[in-house]
């Protein structure tokens, strides 16, 4: 048996379950006709969102394939590759977003029946998405695997196919993330705090913008995400196979006894084995997912734990399985768990920075007695410093990884740390379900003890979704420094011929280290931009609609759906645009050697912003919540009052620019593996 | 004639100046019993903080200069050198502050004659700390030149004085940051916020401690800082100076047809004769600084900028003649005055980005309707991109100066960015002391027109410090660039020989990078708890002393400022710490190449961020300046309220950390070659 009927089955299998999931949500009772209606105008608004980032996508992707196509050094196949990953990461997108509208409703009606009956239904569809992204990413690669592995050209083509996956992906999750915290941001502002009505009230003409952003944001935009990270680290670890099945640091090859072009061979395949081998894991996990009518977070996320820590020691199992029988040598594998090791301790840290139960947040929570500004001051400090813990996890899971596998073990441990992504996805998308799901019940005038199963449910879910934030970082880290080894050693410069003082590489350095702040601002910015919009447009309608104050009219909901997805596209364009353009501006202007300078910038500089945009968003946002449990005089006091500021600032740069730096910083560095044939020999202009 | 007599004539020149602008602010009239009251208890606060910060120095000090004289491979020389940079750097700091805290009831006295007198007092008291700073600096070098020129280990001594500059500088910084906006921030709480009475009221107890801050952070602390730079932008060229007299990489001598040995001891004399020229340059500009009676930001900027101007084409001038005299390569000039036009570029930027006169700001002003959410998200976005604009015209500058003058260029090119610093710090300094005034007429309660005058001051004063730390970040950078090139060469292990991509450097690199981060969570938490203690110390007053609020009773603001005192000197030593002991634990742990890869991410992810909290904080602080001249309704609106949230968050982020991290990079890279003796051909543990 050809070993590549194991991922190929690794794929189908995850799409089965992903159907068998979906079929399950599906045939679930919908709920009143109330529920169906807003279900209805949320599915509508989000598939249209969706529908309209695609049109432009397409239009992009063409341009960029046609120019991968004419440039002489790449090619058609290179082209073609890329649209292949653009459409399969659309394609993750769309489907796990579309049963996600569909779990919402749903899952309101489920959490009327009971709590379990609710997580049940929401994390099954948050599963759809995970094995979805799973599944199609093996099966794209796989599929590129058997059609062009003995091609020649084979070490450009399959960059291709990431460039296409992150390109998909920077533009859904800056768009998706513009909609989403734009829409809250705005009916927060106009109805909370103006027109003192609480969160999701019908009357508000931007609560269902809200909701559609939910999926458009942190279902689609963040599935596009994940799923780049998981090929593209597949993709780094394939690349590197090819090179570094000798090792000469070490002095050995790293398939020991075997022959050269077949080492080469199992070294390429090897992380889709991994792979496959954490799809089996995380299909095994998912249904070890439950639990019991108790109301209690720690229940909750002890279900939740049992599914993601078990998958992660049977991705161990399969994985030293799959160095045993490809006969690679011991140290791979303990490069593998290095980096699974790592990705679960960092989720970790997240969590202890992020949640209520720890002091971190405490503080934060403390720090809002005095203030906005303390809250503010408390909650930024506590972000920068969570950066600590992941960089030293990830320092040292590079020091070991390739102190046993040199570069090669790098890219692995990248593989190991996504390995389990299957799961680590269903937990982090069925939180937007439940959060919906609480959403319709609010607006359907449901009782208030309903609403507490799905609050119980979305709370768990930010929860989880920090620390798959912090998780999807790491990962990002990892896989864009093991895109860098690969390209030096694509671009023909060596790993040793870039030095740290060369002034090439340090003015790539710099600018590249400068890229993430402009494009956080630029994507803050637009979520400002966008959210003034609303703001206006909400209070306008309750200006000018007469009644709307009195429910005895109806608000223009759809106004604000159009506006909102009208911004977020365009505003999505420039920062996208800049991601892609400086790194080959970069390496036409200052040559190659600056553009792996420029890398290295952005990933180290990329990273600790992201780890502490993400962390203090998820801290403010439950120093927030733990005051509504009664802290401080809990709701409405004063300390409440100044979390919600705190909450407000985070919101942007937990859901829109933090997460965006991880496709980012992959997203240049695949840019630069694509061009390395161009660049090969190449000095640069000045 | 010797040409260092050159140099100790310029230093003691400056020192002259000093005495002079001393002797003019000293012997002017103090005003009212009420001002020296006021003005007396200040003074006193401030020299107590001075008094007990500079203890605990002196006992740090005192420890490491007995570790560096028993470490063989360094010696007492250089532990006695990095006395002396204490020394020096203490001094410069305590000569200046005590004229601050002098000249500030004078300024007042002198606001009540004219507007022009009152710029003319605070200007010639910021003139005498920017006059010692430069003079003690030059001479402090040019005593250790005369001393040690011949001495074999001159290259090992002379990095032990900047280190011991460094070492007091981090401490005045942190120190006196910590101090000045846990005051600050304090007193607004409780006066501005909770008891609605007016800044400055003398019913508040934290008033007096909101005064002492702006002495010991603000003029103490910076004077630390900006001798910090100076003297080690030129040791870093020093010692550039021995190693790259012949340049490789451009295959010809800096010094073209002189005998080697001679060459060496005039590249490292330039960089003295470069400061020097900079010092008369900037005596004539300080000379220029004069304003009409008309009160109009625009005339009072003008007339500093005047000054600044015409120290910069002096400087210019005097460099060219200095590379003329010494028969340099021109190429070194164009190095100089590359370094010199990105230094008053940055400054602009940084100019457009926090003045309220340009779109930047205008755009916070305009998002704080919506509240301080919005507020906060546009003002850390802003904060964000004005880092791309200094990054590109440092980028440039590295580019153009290793272009003509390699790494000795680079140095230069530092050199001449703070070759004017003696001018810019007085534009710095005279700031706090307008403040100071402002707030002693509010608390004498002198007329309205008055405190008017000194507002237009203070206000002009906020510009020049944000200009003013655009310029020392842009030098910090480059300075410990310079510093990390005369490292590599130290330490043996070549330019070429750190190879971008080994493990351990990107291990260092990443740590490097999240250093900046961790030091400004510490010092933004520490600024938070002292600010937290003072606020329940003035709530206490206000509850338990009967008719204060009456003003029949007077608050007991010794108890502040003893808090502060206390909290911020416990509160300084951990970010201190912590800075000088990481790079010594990277050099011996990870070995001297990781420790190059450190101090490469220090460098630019503290740039980024120090750009980014010094703007942002600037913007925020000037946003609401433009709220209070009437634009969205002004003060007391909602508007105004979000604005001043702002400020609050912005206050330490632009007095505390940001600051506090030029000082960190260029510490961090000084240490590494005070240690590249102990480093070098050693390999690290692992």
């Amino acid at each position: 048996m050809e070993p590549i009927v194991i991922t190929i089955i690794s794929g189908i299998s995850a799409l089965a379950i992903a159907v068998f999931m979906a079929y399950y949500v599906l045939k679930q009772t919908q709920g009143s006709e109330r529920i169906m209606e807003i279900a209805a105008a949320i599915k509508e608004g989000a598939l249209a969102f969706l529908g309209r980032e695609y049109r432009i996508l397409a239009i992009f992707v063409v341009i960029i394939a046609i120019i991968l196509g004419v440039v002489p050094a790449l090619g058609w196949l290179v082209g073609l590759a890329f649209v292949f990953g653009a459409i399969s990461s659309g394609l993750a997108g769309f489907v796990g977003m579309s049963i996600a509208v569909r779990a919402n409703s749903r899952t309101a009606a489920a959490a009327q029946k009971s709590l379990n009956q609710g997580l049940r239904v929401s994390f099954r569809s948050g599963a759809v998405m995970g094995m979805c992204v799973v599944g199609i990413g093996i099966l794209g690669l796989s599929i590129l695997y058997l059609t062009f592995g003995d091609n020649p050209d084979f070490l450009k083509i399959i960059p291709g196919f990431g460039f296409g996956a992150s390109s998909v992906a920077i533009f859904a999750r800056v768009g998706g993330g513009i909609y989403t915290k734009a829409a809250d941001t705005g009916a927060d502002i106009v109805g909370k705090v103006e027109k003192g009505i609480p969160e999701d009230d019908p009357r508000n003409a931007a609560v269902i913008a809200d909701f559609v952003g939910d999926n458009v944001g942190d279902v689609a935009g963040m599935g596009a995400d994940l799923f780049e990270s998981y090929v593209d680290s597949i993709i780094a670890a394939m690349t590197l196979g090819l090179i570094a099945v000798f090792s000469t640091t070490l002095g050995k090859s790293l398939f020991p006894g075997i022959p050269e072009e077949l080492a080469m061979s199992r070294a390429w395949f090897l992380p889709l084995l991994v792979a496959a081998g954490g799809i089996a894991a995380s299909i095994i996990g998912i249904f070890l997912v439950r639990v019991g009518e108790k109301l209690e977070m720690v229940a909750l996320l002890n279900a939740l734990r049992r599914g993601t820590f078990s998958a992660s020691i049977l991705t161990a199992i399969f994985s030293f399985l799959a160095v045993y029988f490809l006969k690679a040598d011991i140290g791979v594998f303990w490069a593998i768990l290095v980096g699974l090791t790592a990705g679960v301790l960092i989720g970790e840290s997240t969590n202890f920075f992020t949640s209520y139960v720890y002091k971190p947040t405490l503080r934060i929570a403390e720090a809002s007695q005095t203030g906005a500004g303390t809250n503010i001051v408390s909650g930024f400090a506590n972000g920068l410093m969570s950066s600590l813990p992941p960089v030293i996890l990830i320092v040292a899971a590079i020091l070991v990884a390739h102190h046993f596998a040199d570069v090669y073990g790098v890219a692995m441990a990248g593989v190991g740390m996504l390995a389990t992504l299957g799961i680590q996805d269903a937990t982090d998308a069925f939180g937007p379900v439940a959060d919906n799901a609480g959403g319709i019940i609010e607006m359907s005038g449901l009782p208030e003890e309903i609403r507490q199963r799905t609050d119980a449910l979305d709370s768990l879910g930010n929860t989880t979704a920090a620390t798959g934030k912090g998780f999807a970082i790491g990962a990002a880290g990892l896989t864009a420094l093991a895109l860098l080894l690969s390209y030096s050693q694509a671009v023909g410069i060596g790993l040793s011929d870039i030095s740290l003082l060369d002034p090439h590489v340090i003015a790539g350095l710099f600018l590249g280290a400068v890229l993430p702040a402009v494009f956080c601002a630029m994507t803050l910015n637009a979520v400002g931009k966008t959210s003034f919009s609303i703001v206006n447009e909400v209070r306008r309608q309750f200006r000018e609609i007469p009644g709307l104050m009195e429910e005895t009219a109806k608000p223009e909901y759809a106004k604000c759906v159009d506006i909102c997805t009208r911004d977020a596209i365009r505003q999505m364009i420039a920062p996208g645009i800049i991601t892609i353009v400086s790194p080959v501006v970069v390496g036409l202007v200052l040559g190659p050697i600056a553009l792996a300078g420029f890398l290295m910038g952005a990933i180290s500089s990329g990273l600790i912003l992201a780890i502490a945009f993400a962390n203090a968003g998820g801290s403010w946002d439950n120093a927030k919540k733990w005051i509504e449990t009664g802290a401080y005089n809990g709701k409405g006091s004063e300390a409440h009052k100044a979390a919600v500021v705190g909450d407000t600032v985070g919101d942007p740069m937990k859901d829109t620019a933090g997460p965006s730096l991880n496709i980012m910083i992959k997203l240049t560095a695949i840019i630069a593996l694509v061009m390395a044939p161009v660049l090969a020999g190449f000095a640069g202009l000045i």
